[in-house]
């Protein structure tokens, strides 16, 4: 689909409302979203902007330039993440953020609709003279399709660790304390201060507000990921000389293993738990030579410990049923645990009244992915709206939001913004 | 094992004759065994020596060496190939061969025990004045482990297809053609002319004759590899997003598909097929991504064609019904087929009768794996002698066999070769 068609299918949306404000903001989100369009653009229809790459750089500029253009300061921190702010000065000020990066062949719309939703608050802001205190953040690497780990832009600035992030290797090989030395950014960052509130627009990712025709919802919580490391070793030997039932075959250890935890994750599935395997890494991966080794990363989320429990003890008996029967061995190491975390109650409550008033179909709902929020709800008041993607589609080029929807987002933080400010809820 | 060790273990073999010539031959085996030791070697204990690479030249000029210390000619041919030859000039001569790379990781025997073999054959009949026309050839590339495909180097010469050979491509990222041009080999070698019969020792790969208290066999038939190509496409979706149940995970067919070609090659099992998923490529392969797309190499071999057919059936019907049960869609690809090869049935009675008269504990089996001796099978007379090795290892660092079971190949192949030239049948 080229930009002009996607363009195109955001103005026929059939429930958009034809009010001259809804038009130049839409034309306005479409100007925004041309500008960010071709970056890490591939042949397959999607794009690969990973975190700290050259073409998540191209994104921070892009902000950057868009928030000139609006008449907004900008700068950027000591981790690379980019602000851009607007009103009064040496007062705490509300952040509104979310990411540029992607994942690799991923969508347009991911982290992207949040900060697009941010500059539209800041736009109206500026026209309306209204002198709130705002920053719009564009937080580096997100995802964790380079190194692994999420958020790492917003964990450096929020206090996290970043003893452990100086060993973290991206898919290209290099290593992220070189790529911080080289750019003069620091892993150990000043912390952000001054936050009064911290929101985040996001694409649903599921669909669940598609399913029921509505248009934003109110984040409860966010589901907390834990994540796995399996090493599973076999014997590798001649594919055509080992007769089956002599052998010690890794990749079908591993099969059975996916399968597992497929299982895990569907028991977890009333408790809006999932499992995943994401990635396996075959060796020696040749086709004359049963697999000797391989490795699996697992990824758990659930908003219930006791079912991300449950996972891990289902995973782990599956690892060593099969491996017994099948003369494997294996070695289940937890490599990461981030737990649920609740988005601030009242905050919560007062964007549902929001919602209410400007009678957009909503609803409070759980967050299965993770967001830069998360980090950000350890050290301040933070909450989250979800606006619809199409079929619930992300993490692909298929990856799709309205306009409309993003305007939604930002209207729903928007009056929330100026209720708040002068407290007259 | 240091090399000092490997040959004590070989001295101490418990069912060994201590007969001075074997002595003798053992010593010279070792040395031989010590001069291609290090090539090539891994931290790991293994060997990679790949067909056309460096480490596998090192092999060839390091055989070349051996056989020039043994006063035999040497030459190369236009594929890379490495002849050694002895006796009677301007006669057809029978051609002892087998190849000196490796898999990837792999052992220290698989083809290098059969160029011993010859090597020990040579001395014999240099020391005993025979004048039989004999050469001993090492092939090159037997493997398909570098570029997918097997017994390159005695493919081309045998009258081979150099049309498809043109377009392979190295696990290195280069092409064949590349290396051939760089090299000054052709791709259209010319045919190899003047062979009166072709043998070849080699390790069985298997464990039949281990468990058996066996020390030799006359191959009957190779079984021929059907090679398949899979590409199954699902839905690349976020991981901590997406419902269980809405998922089209394409790394969960695969593992159903892995697990059902494994079932195809236990219900082969009776006709001695087996099946095997050597390669399996997940995309986009990362942590917080459902598995979009998956690709699998998978080999079937048998030496019953009917039986190969039925395990193609059982993958193709395994393929169709997970893939719609799982909405996912696929593409099952004959990548490359060769039908079972019979030995020369002449050629394996007189073998077998040579195994009689010497007293050794033999029988008569197929092999699983295919070798050099398929390429020759289409052009002359060619039989397949096969020793033991420990626990059937194979394609792997602790592939093992002895001194003593190389000795004996050779002392077969050496008898056979006196009374075939003098016609004493």
């Amino acid at each position: 689909m080229v930009i002009q068609d996607m363009v195109a299918e955001n103005m026929m949306t059939e429930n958009m409302e034809i009010r001259d404000m809804l038009i130049e903001d839409i034309n306005y989100l479409a100007e925004v979203f041309e500008q960010f369009y071709p970056i890490g653009a591939l042949a397959s229809g999607g794009v690969t902007r990973l975190g700290y790459s050259a073409e998540e750089d191209l994104m921070h500029s892009t902000f950057v330039s868009l928030a000139e253009r609006l008449g907004l300061e900008t700068f950027i921190d000591q981790a690379g993440n980019t602000f851009a702010s607007c009103g009064k000065k040496d007062e705490p000020y509300f952040l509104i953020g979310s990411h540029l990066d992607s994942v690799v062949d991923g969508g347009r719309y991911d982290g992207v609709a949040g900060i697009m939703a941010g500059l539209l608050v800041m736009r109206w802001a500026k026209q309306e003279g209204l002198d709130i205190p705002i920053r719009t953040a564009a937080f580096r690497c997100e995802e964790s399709s380079n190194f692994g780990t999420y958020a790492i832009g917003s964990e450096l600035i929020t206090g996290g660790s970043p003893g452990l992030v100086t060993s973290f290797t991206g898919k290209d090989g290099r290593k992220l304390a070189d790529i911080f030395a080289e750019r003069g950014y620091s892993l150990r960052p000043e912390k952000i201060t001054g936050i009064r509130q911290y929101l985040e627009v996001h694409i649903e990712q599921a669909r669940v507000l598609e399913q029921n025709g509505e248009r934003v919802a109110a984040v409860s919580t966010v589901a907390g990921p834990r994540r796995f490391k399996l090493h599973i070793q076999g014997m590798a030997e001649h594919s055509g000389a080992t007769p089956m039932n002599i052998r010690n075959d890794a990749l079908c250890a591993a099969a059975e293993i996916i399968l597992e935890v497929e299982r895990a994750g569907i028991a977890g599935a009333p408790q809006h738990s999932v499992a995943t395997v994401g990635v396996i890494n075959n060796q020696p991966n040749v086709l004359n030579v049963i697999p000797g080794t391989v490795e699996l990363l697992i990824d758990t989320r659930g908003i219930n410990v006791s079912s991300i429990d449950s996972m891990e003890l289902h995973i782990n008996q599956a690892c060593k049923e099969i491996c017994a029967r099948r003369g494997a061995t294996f070695i289940l190491e937890r490599i990461g645990e981030t737990l649920p975390i609740d988005m601030d109650k009242t905050m919560r409550q007062k964007l549902l009244k929001v919602m209410q008033n400007l009678q957009f179909p909503h609803r409070q709902m759980s967050s299965g992915a993770g967001h830069d929020a998360v980090k950000f709800a350890g050290i301040c008041e933070t909450a989250m709206v979800f606006i619809p993607c199409r079929a619930g589609i992300s993490h692909n080029k298929k990856e799709f939001a309205t306009l409309e929807s993003i305007c939604d987002g930002a209207r729903v933080v928007y009056e929330y913004l100026q209720k708040e400010w002068s407290a007259s809820w």
